[in-house]
């Protein structure tokens, strides 16, 4: 980490730092400049919080030198972790497409699907049961009951499945789930990556609407840190100025995740634009990127389900979208 | 409402999108141009969820006409809400300061800080027992013993107490806690705020920082809805491409949130700037524009307590800054 | 376009907003609600800003229904553009690679990277004459000297140039250039944009770091409305929150700009991550989106040419990249 | 400057590195460490180009140490800079409001305006003749008239006139206009800021709608550099996801550019929020953070002069704001 403290620093404030510093054990190296002086230090200093020297007066700019995550950082783990769920591989050339409709709405609309995707190319089953909505008028999912019902899926298709848990205390109801996901607005909720990293299920991890890839990969530090490394990070669009999609897929996500992480990787291309007709474009982008896998919404009938319609696929636009993506993982 | 649907809209899925919307009691009022053709929404839309219908393929783009927050919106409560804390009222006109340490770290230290802010002109007494921290290796607060160190301040100086939850299985250790702080990381944690809404105590709601104003309204009105109507609304800055600043104070906040709602509007000029001398322009701003508090950190000793050192003034920085900001209360 | 007009607005401002909604030259329609006020504007909106209308104190919000560009707009104009570059197409199903050095260095410099980027694959040859640098003490490029060396460059490969224009004062000089292009700075340069519409000569109108794709439309917008229909689109990275990334690239902007107008979509996607090895998974990625070229950035010594170093790719890497884009281009 | 490079970097191309550096007449001190080699630069590193070498494949990162910009820094010109125009000092504690219309209509109205104003407290005139428009088809302006005009009401009011420049080549038309306004679109027209750097005339720099304040500092550092050291700097809001004002008024700008620069900052309340009953808190809490001055937009009638109405003040609300603010100066 290296630390540029102004020339005119108040000696008590920059005695203060360096014991402080001395404190975290590591070690200080001064250099003198004209204008500034420029503190390099060495040693660990992951558990140093940046943002707190950067605020203190005598200090003009901090910068990391090494990354404050640890076992998710590639550097110190260069293979690929590769992740099995149910025996379907994430990871280490391994691709998955996961589909299903947004939100769980009975026993027969789930199944149906499930079939439906099974059919056409996805090995694991995804459906919301807890639905984090911005309007507390909005339906908030079957919760439970959703939970059951996509058990029931699993059990007639055999799929994995994969949902969003929407808080710790629920956790105990996810004990047949195969991949729990942590919703993009939960991304920085720290006492429930803590809690799931107590548990061995695999984590799909989301990325937050604002949340840099850093940020994104020291919340899987959170839950690596606590002895889980079944974790699948997912891009899922940010948010930025621009108003033509619901969100912006950030591309460059893919292969920056996958240089500094030895995380699996996945996108998902329907809430990245929050518009079917775009999730075909974003999906073959994804997977000519380098993408482990894609998470993919897909609905049984577009005109009467609209809760879920909007991103999602019909099954036959589904069916055309995997084969294109099959064709591209072919070529690259 | 107002949908404007594509010319060459699939009849289809347009005749299952007018019978959706129908379902949803709401009058359709159907205008055809040469290029597209509106439908006007007539009712209660508040629970009609726009991305949902903006993504589908058929439609072109939904506007809001009346906002989505009902029981927050001034339009049906005009008048100022007053939300009383032990007898010190914020809002309609009260201006609250509240004040402390980022972290308690000990009785000695949050009590003496605790009588040099009231000292000084806080009637109101902030400090942070569980903090949520980027990464899992940095101090993750005295957690339960800080709460028990905040109640032992209260009772010297008898000043209410402001911290934050971070889950809801945590609330019962918050019963004899004033007000219950909901950092801008959870701001989007809907099973926390149904819990809070079952509450009585004043919530301080702190703006995400990627959130939108509305969706800040959206938040609140998860908590109304459950029947708690005691709620604080707090800007402390948005994720921006700018790096100068940690954040950036969003003041246009202020005049916008008080025009929509009828909530009180707090400003947190410490972590917008992430500067110790940045708190006196910005503090001096918030009030200028019409905030109706502030909440500031304060801690003891600048030179040893760093974790907390960056953002925060001294009490004497605290003592002059709070000078200022009467000043400015009494002319404008 | 939709206004939606506070209930308690001032009778003479509403008076005022309908006479000029008249002079306009547009119907209004009226429909009153309990909180508001809609009016519905019929006829050619296109010149009207909505802008210095939602800005009213009166007026809740504005909705434009049809698109305020006309000429680039697709609805009006179905078919793709196809733009000729002497015998080389764009557009319309023809895909281009666009290549060469970030700065023209040298006449040795500049022919030898174009026979090169020739033989791999590119028909035409980028390079900067004219450099538009953050730092008024930085390299500002070889400008008029620059020019003459591409020109060089065409006649003993043949290829067609593309260079940087920064002011309008200097269109004389680009009368043997074959694709004047307009950087990202001056998106909104719109006398420039005005001049150039003048001209017959094809444009690559880059989109501004933080330009809508509305913007970047409504730019060629103006050098259409001139009466140059010859603009090529060019999706660069756009300026967000993200740090990992010089810009973060929108690969959404592909499938929008291609819905919403008939004029071809190039990427660039040297400039969008800034880092030479993320040159090739965002041309992939822009190209599995449906991008109608690429222009990538090459140079011929990577450990000296520092000045285009950074995000360029030597020749071999360059053609390993066109094999790989060509693959691709053959499965979608 | 520090560089970060890669542990494994390809020996060339760090050689490569290397020697280009030396050329930059910079000192390179190397420490290795055990997962990257830090290289500090030691001299006068503002003529590199950061973007340029962070670029590099064999680069982790990089980090300024002493800032780019020179002769606009405080620290080699610690005092204030005061602008004189025509006996109104800006700067170094001289508060100036410059107050006129959006665009200049008629003769009869800028002078109206113009003595509406000067009665009113501002000193200065503004008035837009060349308009920067997004849409070919809105109203782009008087132009050459509008600057006659404007030179009418500087004669009939003594009042100074600031008004926009949108080309180099109109930099004649502007010989009698006193100050010089860059507007935020053309805040990288580089080859504009050359020109201006050769005038003598104070130079309105206005920050870019996605520029960090850097970059508005080495904008004005591009002038400085030509030998024009009047430059005052103005924050107008800057684009963010948020939707509800036009643009975020990014208050902090004011104490970051004060303490950064020696040179005078005001504000524009008028297009920050974008809605003339912003104007008031906004230009309140700018004084307050400290500001030189306010450019404020003034109409005399907001009924009809619908072009100028919306982020506009009446003469009368004006008057109420200058009271307000001075009431501010006052107690700080």
């Amino acid at each position: 980490m290296i630390l540029t403290v102004k020339k005119d620093a108040n000696p008590t404030q920059l005695d203060g730092l360096m014991e402080w510093l001395k404190a975290q054990n590591v070690e200080v190296h001064i250099s003198e400049g004209t204008y500034n002086c420029v503190l390099g230090l060495v040693g660990d200093t992951s558990h140093i919080d940046m943002d707190l020297i950067s605020g203190l007066n005598i200090v003009e700019n901090v910068q990391r030198v090494s990354e404050p995550f640890k076992n998710v950082n590639r550097k110190f783990h260069p293979a690929d972790t590769i992740i099995d769920v149910c025996g379907h591989k994430i990871g280490g050339g391994n691709f998955q497409i996961i589909a299903g409709p947004c939100s769980v709405e009975s026993e027969e609309q789930i199944c149906t699907i499930a079939k439906d995707v099974k059919k056409n190319g996805a090995n694991l089953l995804r459906g919301g049961a807890f639905k984090p909505r911005t309007s507390p008028y909005a339906f908030q999912g079957m919760r439970n009951e959703g939970l059951k019902l996509l058990l029931e899926a699993k059990k007639e298709t055999g799929m994995p499945i994969v949902t969003e848990i929407m808080d710790l205390s629920h956790i105990d109801l996810f004990a047949d789930v195969d991949i729990i996901q942590v919703g993009a607005r939960n991304m920085q909720n720290f006492e429930l990556l803590k809690e799931l990293g107590h548990s061995k299920k695999p984590i799909l991890l989301k990325r937050g609407l604002a949340n840099t890839l850093q940020e994104l990969l020291m919340s899987a530090e959170y839950i690596i840190a606590g002895g889980n490394e079944n974790i699948i990070l997912c891009e899922r669009g940010i948010r930025t100025f621009e108003t033509a999609t619901r969100n912006t897929l950030d591309i460059s996500a893919i292969p920056v995740l996958k240089e500094k992480s030895h995380l699996p990787v996945i996108v998902d291309p329907s809430h990245s634009g929050g518009i079917a007709r775009l999730v075909r474009p974003l999906a073959l982008a994804a997977t000519a990127a380098g993408a482990d896998g894609l998470i993919i919404e897909v609905h049984n009938d577009p005109a009467h389900a609209l809760c879920d319609g909007p991103q999602s696929l019909t099954p036959d636009e589904f069916a055309e979208v995997v084969k294109s993506v099959n064709a591209v993982r072919e070529v690259i």
